[in-house]
C-alpha cells in the first residue's frame, strides 16, 4: 500500500469503483466522498441558481475580473464574514479562489520558503499533503484525539513546531472527524499557535454546518491575538462544490500577517491563479444575501438525523465503534476492529471487499492518515444510508468469526 | 521604474487609470487590455450562453467535476483539436483548466526542478515570468525579431538552451506582436527544440484568430517530433474571458513527454488546482458543436477591418511606426521614437501623460519586455479606436519639437 502521501480520496475511491461486483445486481451506494449533490435531498436554493443565471444573462460579467476577485464579491463576502466576527473585516481582506481547494494551495505557496513546514491535522484532509509536496513544504502531523471529542492534542503542538514552522492548519467543522470544537478548546489552540509565533490557517469549508451541542465559532474570532487566514467556499453551505467558488481570507485586523510586502506577494500570485467565473462571482452578493434559513436549516436537519442514523445502526456492528458523536461537518471516522473479522486484513482491505460484496463504498482511513478506522459521509439519502448500514452490517457478520460461513462468504 | 519581472500588465494598467485626469471630461478609452467583452461588438454568441444555462438548470452539475475535467468536455475538446491535426488526440490528452492561465501554471509547475529554465518570448506575455518566479524557475528570454514579422530568431536559441532548459514558449497567434507565423517558421523552431530535446509549450489562446496572409497552425501538427504542449482557452476566440475555461493537452502522440510517471503527476496537480466550474465545463460539448461560422468570421472581420485603421492612423504620427502589420491576436507592437518628442522620456512617460491628457491607455512595452515600444490592443470598437488614435496624433503633435507649443502642452 502507498502512504498517504501518495494517496487522494478521489484516487483510492477511484479503484473502489473499478474494483465493484455489477453481477451482484446491487444498486451502488456511495458514502465515500464528500459530495452530498449526488442525493436529491441535497439540492442548492433556487436563489442561488437565479443569481448565476440572471448575472450571465445580463451579458456584464463575461470579462475578467480583477483577479483577487470582483469588489462587490470581495465586500459580500467580508460583510458575511463579518456577522460572526469581533470586528470588520475590509473588502481587501478577501480573495477569491476557485473553491476552498485552491484557497489551500494559496496559503501553503504563500507560506513556502526553505526549510518550511506546517503542522496538519491527524486525521486530515490530503489535499494539505498533497499541496505541501508539490510546494516543498515538509507536513508534520499532530493528532486529533479521538475518545476526546477530536480535539487537538495541544501537547503533541509543542513537541512538534519550531523557528520553520509556518503555520497549524485547523478544519472546523471539522473533516474527516465531524467534529465541532467549542470556544474554549479554540482558544487554546490559538495561545500554543502565539506562542510559537505561527499562523492559524482555519479551514472553515463546513462552517456553519454545526448540528450538535457546539455551536460553530470561526477561528476569526481570535484574529487579534495570532493572525487567521480563513479559508471557505460556497461548495458545502450552499451544496454547490461544482461551482468552484471559495475565498482566502485575512482574518487579522492587527495587520500582523498582512503588512505590506505580503499583501503584494499575495496580489502577485492570484496574477497567475485561474479563479473563478467572473458571472458566479457576480451572483454572489446576491446569494448571500438572499438565502433563506429555512434552506440552512433544512440542511442541518437531514445531516443530524442522518448521522444519528448511523451511531444508532453502528451501535449493532460488532467490529466498528465510533467513539465521539459527529457534530458537523458531513463525515466521521468510525474504529475496526479486525480482530473480530477473520478474513479482513485492514480499513483498506474491508473497504476493497465490502465494495465488492455489497456496493457499498467507503473510504479507508488510510487515506486521511488513520489506518484501521473508514471514513463515513453522512451527506446521504437518509433511506440509501439506512439501506448501506445494513449491508455493511450484513458483511461484516459475514466475516466475523463468531459466525458460522454464510452464502455470503466468498 | 522596476523590471518586468516586477510589473504585471494588469498592475501598470490600474496605475495609468489611477492617472487619468477626469477634469478634461473626454470619455477614457482602454486600448491596454486584452478584454474585448468591454466593447459592444465583441459579445459572444447565444449558442454559448444558452448551453451554460441549459447545464446550469439541469441541476445535474453542481457537483465536484473529476479534478482533470468531466469526460465529455475533455472529449470534445480533443475532437475539436483534433480536426487541425495529422493525428487524433485521445480525451486523456487534456486536462481542463480555470482559463490558459492555469493551463500556463501548471506547464511551468510540472516542468520545474531543480536549476530548470524556460525559453520565453521578447516581447512576451508576462505572466510566464511571474509564474516562473513563484515556482523557482528561472526565465531565458529569446528575442522576437520586428522587421521580420516578429519570428523567432533562432540561433539565438542555439545560445540560451542548455542541458537545464526544459521547454520554450511559442505564442501563436502571439500577443503583444499580432504575429502568425507560417508552417515553415513553426517547423524551425521545432526542429531547433528537437535539436535540444527540449519540450514546446505552445500558447495558442489567440488559436484561430488569425485574419492576414498566414493562416493558423497550430504547434500540435509537429507533435510527433518534439513533445508539445498545446494550451488554450475559449476566453479569447468566443469572447467570454470571465467563465476561465482552459486547456492543457499534450500533443505528443509519441508520448515523449506523456510517459506514465509524468501522467501520474500531472493529474494529481490537478489535484491541488482549483478548475473551472462543472456546468460551464459541461457546456463545452455544445459550444464546440454549434458555434456558427458566422460568429468566427465576424469576429474575425471586426478584428481585420480594426487592425486595419490602426495601421493606417499610425502612418499618420511621426513618433509612431509598426514595422509590422498584425495578422492575428488582439494587440500589436508599435515603435516609439522619443528623439521626436520633446518632453516624453520612454514609454511608460508617453503612455502616463496620454492617459492624462488624453485619457487614452495604452500599455507600456516595457511591461511586455521592450522599451520604447507600445502595445496597442485593437480588439476595441472600430469607432472608438478612430478617436483614440486621433487624440494619441495630437497629443503626439502636441509634444514634438517640429511644433509650436500648442494649448495642450502642460
Ligand atoms: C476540509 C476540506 N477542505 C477543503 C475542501 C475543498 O473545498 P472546495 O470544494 O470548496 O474546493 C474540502 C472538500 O471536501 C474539505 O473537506
Ligand atoms: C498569450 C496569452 N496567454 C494566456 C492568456 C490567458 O488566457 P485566459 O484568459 O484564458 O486565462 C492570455 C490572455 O490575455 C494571453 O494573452
Amino acid at each position: 500500500m502507498e502512504t498517504p502521501t501518495n494517496v487522494t480520496i478521489k484516487g483510492i475511491l477511484g479503484m473502489l469503483m473499478a474494483n465493484l461486483d455489477y453481477e451482484n445486481k446491487k444498486r451502488v451506494i456511495s458514502l465515500g466522498m464528500g459530495d452530498p449533490t449526488a442525493f436529491s435531498c441535497f439540492t442548492t436554493t433556487s436563489v442561488a441558481e437565479d443569481a448565476v443565471v440572471d448575472a450571465l444573462h445580463s451579458q456584464k460579467f463575461n470579462g475578467y475580473s480583477p483577479t483577487v476577485g470582483l469588489p462587490q464579491t470581495r465586500k459580500a463576502i467580508s460583510d458575511y464574514l463579518s456577522i460572526n466576527l469581533p470586528y470588520k473585516l475590509s473588502p481587501d481582506d478577501v480573495y477569491i479562489t476557485a473553491g476552498c481547494t485552491q484557497a489551500i494551495e494559496v496559503a501553503i505557496s504563500i507560506l513556502a520558503g526553505p526549510n518550511a513546514n506546517i503542522l496538519v491535522p491527524r486525521p486530515g484532509f490530503p489535499i494539505y499533503e498533497l499541496c505541501a509536496a508539490f510546494r516543498n513544504v515538509e507536513i508534520r502531523h499532530y493528532d486529533l484525539q479521538p475518545e476526546n471529542n477530536w480535539e487537538v492534542d495541544i501537547d503533541s503542538i509543542d513537541s512538534l513546531a519550531d523557528q520553520n514552522t509556518m503555520a497549524i492548519v485547523i478544519i472546523n467543522p471539522g473533516n474527516p472527524c465531524g467534529n465541532v470544537y467549542s470556544y474554549q478548546h479554540l482558544k487554546k489552540i490559538v495561545e500554543t499557535a502565539k506562542k510559537h509565533k505561527i499562523v492559524v490557517i482555519a479551514d472553515e469549508v463546513y462552517g456553519h454546518l454545526a448540528f450538535g451541542q457546539n455551536p460553530f465559532v470561526p477561528m476569526g474570532v481570535f484574529g487579534s491575538m495570532v493572525p487567521v487566514l480563513t479559508l471557505g467556499s460556497l461548495s458545502k453551505r450552499w451544496i454547490v462544490p461544482g461551482w468552484r467558488l471559495g475565498w482566502f481570507v485575512t482574518t487579522d485586523p492587527n495587520g500582523m500577517f498582512k503588512n505590506a510586502k505580503t499583501v503584494e506577494r499575495l496580489k502577485k500570485y492570484f496574477d497567475i491563479c485561474g479563479g473563478p467565473a467572473t458571472f458566479i462571482q457576480a451572483a454572489v452578493p446576491r446569494i448571500l444575501k438572499e438565502t433563506s434559513d429555512t434552506f440552512f436549516t433544512r440542511t442541518l436537519d437531514i445531516l443530524r438525523h442522518s448521522s444519528d442514523l448511523c451511531i444508532k445502526k453502528i451501535k449493532d456492528i460488532p467490529c466498528l465503534t465510533c467513539p465521539t458523536k459527529p457534530q458537523g461537518s458531513m463525515a466521521m471516522m468510525v474504529k475496526l476492529n479486525v480482530s473480530l473479522l477473520k478474513d479482513i486484513n485492514d480499513d483498506v482491505d474491508f473497504c476493497f471487499k465490502l465494495a465488492k460484496q455489497e456496493s457499498v463504498i467507503l473510504l479507508p482511513g488510510l487515506t486521511v492518515g488513520l489506518k484501521n478506522w473508514v471514513r463515513i459521509t453522512f451527506a446521504a439519502e437518509p433511506s440509501l444510508l439506512e439501506e448501506a448500514l445494513e449491508r455493511i452490517k450484513s458483511f461484516s457478520h459475514s466475516h466475523s468469526y463468531d459466525t458460522n460461513g454464510s452464502h455470503f462468504d466468498s
